[in-house]
């Protein structure tokens, strides 16, 4: 089975790199295609968080991975490729939590959008309280290590 | 530009019809499709919550909308359909942050996952601490009226 999906908008930022850290400062318009109408983001401003599900469009197939040690870091564990989010991944979706900052027509600008300027986006939802975690999040120690210069 | 994306794996669950509502009693295995390696899932229960992707596959394409009210209650504005989570969208990608219960081999269990049996999932990312919302979630007053009965 092969599902075919096709972009709705695109990611304009100042990035135009694969580069793994130092996000913090990258606030990103997400333009509609031009066969997405307009009225598809009504209202979506009384939302303050969105979930925006993007394409890494720049992954070769042959990069694609099933396990490794994230960031190929001798330190970490052997880790299937679910187990982890980076990009050479099969399908090479990716998926961030992101804060509105503003919408005018057919554009949003949102902050903690951790993907480069060109990145087709093929999906963005409201984060509901509803769908949040309903218990404490636990993780292996190797990711506030990975993530430590991520958000800087 | 078309992207063409494969199951990664399969839900199976006892919900086999689309509805909307009561989904805390269901628990589902979501099962690794046969050209997925084991070693993909590694390491995965060292996270206590996933995201999973997945394909709203029994959506008919003349369904889809571009806004509209939320389950075409006439107390909801009218809203685009990037401002809701609804299953007949661009796409129809779904997503949901699920708690891991178990994993065996080429099998893992889940709970607060809203796909029925036989859904096609697309990609499964660990949670990390690190991409939650670090603002306090804002969100129309619609959303807790919809979502009243939906993890009953």
């Amino acid at each position: 089975m092969e599902i075919t999906i096709k972009p709705i908008a695109t990611v304009r930022n100042s990035r135009v790199e694969p580069i793994d850290d130092h996000w913090a400062a990258i606030v990103t318009d997400i333009v509609l295609t031009e066969d997405m109408p307009t009225e598809v983001f009504n209202h979506i401003a009384d939302f303050s968080h969105l979930e925006v599900i993007y394409y890494f469009d720049k992954v070769k197939d042959e990069d694609i991975v099933y396990a490794g040690r994230p960031r190929g870091n001798p330190n970490y564990p052997l880790t299937g490729i679910l187990a982890q989010r980076k990009k050479d991944r099969p399908n090479k979706i990716g998926l961030a939590t992101v804060e509105l900052v503003a919408h005018h027509g057919r554009t949003i600008t949102v902050k903690y959008l951790d993907a480069i300027d060109g990145t087709p986006v093929v999906d963005i939802k409201p984060v509901f309280k509803e769908f949040q975690s309903k218990t404490e999040i636990r993780q292996p120690d190797w990711v506030a290590d990975l993530m430590k210069n991520y958000w800087v």
